[in-house]
């Protein structure tokens, strides 16, 4: 069973609590334990991931949700109403204090105030509740507990439950009372084949592009064996024998079928054993129901494509949660989801997704090992939150989350050595990139750094939470870590941070990610960018970057110091060069060196490479954040910039979603549009001559520098001259 | 569906281990995490509790199994061989490092070294595998960790697996392929009613003592409302407005009818509504296939009564786990539990019920709040542990959970005061006893005392475990606690420990608590010994204890002191008391003052109380440590005493049973007989004259004390005159 999940924006949700004061919203869902559906949903779509009909399940622990749960809530009613009650598990009712017998499906509750309870026990999905009274819902303020403590003395008195310990409830938008949150899938719609091909007893279909979903025989007549070959690339369907997704279904039948496992693939070549007769094959596309409020258009058609096409991918690999790819792992990988939280912003705004994938990357305490098991994609987790704050300013995600970001950064500085650095422990997986001959060896730089930025987020959220002296340890901790990290690895000769020191010295060897990253957190002096620039990202004899997972922090720390030139010369070479070999979504990893089928391969299996990756969608961040412009300067866009660059475009036009609506940006080399309905952002561009608006005032900066005040609501247009 | 489990004794158990060299037993069972069966059954069984149709679950955290695990064995195959694989769960089969296609259910594997490993998704049930081949088995030999860590790299290379952390399999002695573990229940065997009335529309059943199972209707006829009002009490059974239990189910159908919720009862009330007809009706009792292997007859019927009714009481809370009451709550109680471990040895001597017990009770990490939310249930479960190795002497158990003992420890360490002592914080239940005024208040003896005794036991694993350092820490702190203690709370005016400290100030009052427990623990000199015995134990104007629980512990404190004599009497005061009064099984509590159904009140309810309560079957205990006199003096019986005290009987002869067989004993006034199936042991008594025995020689101890020494297969008589 499917059904369809209504995904509201961040804007609407948030005028809905507004309006009602935040004490109650007027829609009911779905609740549970904050964090354990996520558990419970992201294991089962973990481990979906077959190869050849093999189980793959992922290497690292994966959590399971508290089995018993306490549901309570105190309000007040105007007037008497019935309250309508639904849950997923065995349960019990009591109403002031008083048990309720039996399983009660609706209570008459009469006018005033009350304190409602449920007992919740279910250890096959996830104790959750629904109620539902003209002014009682259920939603994210009910209190929940997984110890409630009620104990009873030998005369029937009940003990003091100021000692339980309550969370506010978690809550997706399951609004529907009679689907059960454990029923919940993706929503699927129709598609059809772009090209059929029958030779023998075989039919070879394209469906024009990369796509996900269930492969549906249409007509299907007969007694024998189906054998499904998925390909990404057509090589990789016919070859039947490597194809890295096969199946095998036995049939009896007469009338469609559709195979019930999902699968990636754009070809899927099918050979019957046996009299079986196939009318059409087709497929049920399943996506996740994001809305797209992100676009982007310029005056290079192949820049276009290249948005295009990773808008698509993106979208490919937002399901249940950010996960890396739809062909392989289809698992929630902390590194590659940082990166899709940072092109959500510019593509959706969907903060569900966002705050769903995190909780379902850091599980259950206690904590035993990193994130995916990888020291820097614990780290990207504690990045992921401090961007997912600075864009959406959303101060209750932290505030419920600070327990756990303690635990977790308690365990990475219980495993400091003695130079209170990081590095490689037994267990630990030093992954920085997929790269030949990368020296995870010692205390990496690159490690340090992610590090250190970890130790900011801490701080930062700690404040946030109210732990003062939190926030001084962590700010603290941090100070001294930046410190260190120049010491010990800012190499003068090589104008550089060094890659790593081993047994205490630093190594010679100057490699991008330390520099890269340095440059975007801003932990380099302008003497120290400049050197970094020249000496590394445009010196060809710093190895280069061959995936699009760490093209995306290069380019990056390229925009951040204007070079958006080079950069929309990069995305065309390498975005590019994938579409010229044909990409309809891009790939987990890609030399421009390699021909035909070399492209395909990884992982030393000839179709091993994921041709749809997550990671390969960044110019929709890069475009949007360094071309068009736009960013939040304070937490939730009170504050912003938009400071649009051509990068050698003619023109180019789109929107950035922010948290109440959108900031559109249209800019030619001698116009500027700009309209918000955002708080109060800063236009700011340079002009070879005094610019000119209507409908605002622009101050002059110096340095042909211009700004101008963007309000909500605004909607102007600049003529200027761009330089 | 329920199917029987056999249960092997611990005997037999360990000459299977020891003949196969403990490499591999050649029985196959179902194998899984370590703890995860048990708490999955254990949250199973503890949320099958309602009363009145309403469902009441546990109030403490109750912890969830991990979902996905990873099995694996090195072994060795003499030839080719068919391995059979089952699995509860998703899995796939990896054989010397190569992914096999597929769920394969069977494996042709040629001669030679081989590592073989399964890795298992299971969300709702525990992860389980079954395997099975002339010389390969699924046993408590094989490896399991739920991080494997297998990381592959870039190039398809496998990561050394050497960091991830395994632990042994746990099992349960489920030896059939076909049954899941998930599926099992505890046997049942029809049973007829004693007595049936009928009047009107009602059938008043009486099934002649307390019985536990589920209600079976047979030859029912009708459409109807059916009610069921289970009494322990007939005045319970016809209560039908306040019967604790009472269901009611809707039927429409011909022919027999069983209830599928386990209740307990005497009585039932079946009440119908609307044309409904029964031909008759009986039940099917549910209980736990553990063997009775002790055994107690003596001169005084009362006496054999009571030891009679306390095997059933105990045989009845014997279920999945320990429990404490049949009718209410069906929980596991760690303070309850610990009694019925201590009965078990004089009555089962089944293993794999203390373990489970005490897996089941300890869950998972982190520790959050102490075991059932309380302080003194923490410190029994320690207690347990133990116990249990000096009654067993499984060093393994020990080495397994160390860990979890550390930091179950550790969370109580963490919650000490500034003087180093416990006391109940925010969110811990002080419970001690059922007794009316007593104080929780402040720093109590008798947790401190426990405390101690759990730093003891600590010590003691901690060697087992290998755990040098933490031995001597774990000593250390007993130490210095036991020293605090007696500084604090020992008055000489009083003669005696006092209840508790409050502000620092040492309160004066007495309470029997701390004393009792102080002089088994053999924490007392021999002066403050005989101090406690006249000026608290004996003395009627410190309070009564009035539960069965604490009772166990007084009686044991005197007897310890060699008091028989009296503790008989009190025996067949108290638990005869409850005989008179027509006690099938024996109580929570009871106060001989109460007169009528005040007998059966509790909790400020009717019938609140529970009449048949594991803490009710101390004599077991009692009779076989302290009347027939056996008990293990190093750890599993390597040595151990047998010293017979009649106590004021003519004769008595038992049986004891221990890790290897039993040791049976016989004594009256001028004979002793004993027979071992053990080690080394002596057998102690004290004669009027000089006692003679064919089979043995006499060492005299003086003062009228004689010993003998007691091996394996002994079998002798001695002639003595009893002092």
């Amino acid at each position: 069973m499917r059904h369809s999940s209504k995904r509201y924006s961040f804007l609407l949700v948030l005028s809905l609590m507004l309006v009602t004061g935040m004490a109650s919203a007027q829609k009911a869902s779905w609740i549970w334990y904050p964090g354990d559906y996520e558990t419970w949903l992201s294991n089962k779509m973990q481990n979906r991931r077959t190869e050849r009909g093999t189980f793959i399940p992922p290497f690292w622990r994966i959590d399971s949700p508290f089995a018993l749960m306490n549901f309570h809530k105190d309000f007040t009613l105007p007037g008497d109403e019935d309250v309508h009650l639904y849950v997923d598990g065995t349960y019990n009712v009591n109403l002031d204090g008083q048990l309720i017998h039996g399983k009660p499906d609706v209570l008459h509750i009469p006018a005033g105030k009350h304190r409602l309870s449920l007992k919740v026990f279910n250890q096959t999905n996830v104790p959750a509740i629904y109620i539902e009274a003209p002014h009682l819902v259920s939603d994210t303020s009910w209190l929940v507990t997984y110890e409630d403590k009620e104990w009873i003395d030998a005369t029937g008195k009940t003990s003091d439950v100021s000692a339980t310990k309550y969370q506010k409830a978690g809550s997706w938008d399951f609004t529907d009372p009679k689907l059960l949150p454990s029923t919940y899938h993706l929503p699927v719609e129709a598609q059809k084949a772009a090209k059929i091909d029958r030779k023998g007893n075989s039919i070879f279909v394209d469906f024009g592009k990369e796509t996900f979903g269930y492969i549906k025989l249409e007509g299907l007549k007969g007694k024998g064996n189906v054998h499904f070959y998925f390909g990404e690339s057509p090589v990789e369907a016919a070859d039947t024998a490597h194809s890295e997704l096969a199946d095998k279904i036995t049939v009896d039948q007469q009338g469609d079928y559709t195979f019930d496992g999902s699968r990636a693939f754009r070809y899927v070549n099918i050979v019957c054993d046996g009299p079986v007769s196939i009318d059409n094959v087709s497929m049920l596309y399943e996506y996740s129901p994001v809305e797209q409020r992100g676009s982007f258009k310029c005056s290079d058609e192949e820049i276009n494509k290249i948005w295009d096409v990773a808008a698509y991918t993106l979208h490919l690999n937002t399901r249940e949660f950010f996960i890396d790819g739809i062909k392989r792992d289809r698992w929630v990988w902390s590194g590659d989801a940082y990166q899709s939280y940072l092109m959500n912003y510019y593509l959706y705004f969907d903060s569900p997704e966002v705050t769903h994938t995190l909780q379902a990357l850091r599980g259950k305490d206690p904590v035993t090992s990193h994130i995916n098991t990888i020291l820097d994609y614990t780290f990207y987790w504690f990045l992921g939150i401090k961007d997912y704050y600075q864009y959406t300013g959303d101060k209750s995600f932290i505030e419920r989350n600070y327990p756990s970001m303690q635990s977790m950064m308690d365990f990475c500085l219980s495993r400091r050595d003695k130079e209170g650095l990081v590095q490689g422990l037994t267990g630990d997986w030093v992954f920085i990139d997929w790269a030949d001959g990368l020296s995870k060896q010692g205390e990496v730089s690159f490690e340090q750094i992610l590090f250190c930025r970890s130790l900011e987020t801490m701080a930062e959220c700690a404040r946030i939470a109210g732990d003062n002296t939190g926030a001084e340890k962590y700010a603290q901790l941090a100070s001294d870590l930046k410190q260190k990290i120049f010491k010990y690895y800012w190499n003068d000769q090589k104008h550089a941070l060094v890659h790593s020191r081993i047994n205490g010295q630093p190594t010679d060897n100057v490699t991008r990610y330390a520099n890269m990253f340095s440059i975007f957190f801003n932990y380099l002096t302008e003497a120290q960018k400049q050197d970094v620039k020249k000496y590394v990202l445009l010196n060809p004899d710093v190895p280069k970057i061959t995936t699009p997972y760490m093209h995306f922090y290069e380019l990056e720390s390229l925009c951040a110091m204007g070079e958006q030139d080079y950069v929309l010369k990069q995305m065309k070479d390498y975005w590019g060069g994938m579409l010229k070999l044909g990409a309809t979504t891009f790939w987990e990893e890609y030399n421009p060196a390699d021909t035909g089928v070399q492209h395909y391969a990884m992982y030393g299996r000839l179709y091993g490479k994921s041709l749809c990756h997550a990671w390969g969608a960044s110019p929709i961040y890069l475009l949007g954040k360094y071309y068009l412009g736009v960013k939040p300067v304070t937490p939730g866009y009170a504050t912003y910039i938009i400071e649009p660059k051509l990068g050698g475009l003619q023109w180019m036009q789109g929107a950035v979603p922010t948290p109440h609506g959108k900031v559109e940006v249209y800019c030619s080399t001698n116009q500027i549009k700009v309209s918000a309905d955002e708080g109060s952002g800063t236009l700011r561009f340079k002009s070879k001559t005094r610019p000119t608006c209507k409908q605002a005032k622009i101050t002059e900066k110096g340095d042909n520098m211009y700004e101008l005040t963007v309000l909500k609501g605004t909607n102007f247009t600049v003529d200027y001259k761009s330089m």
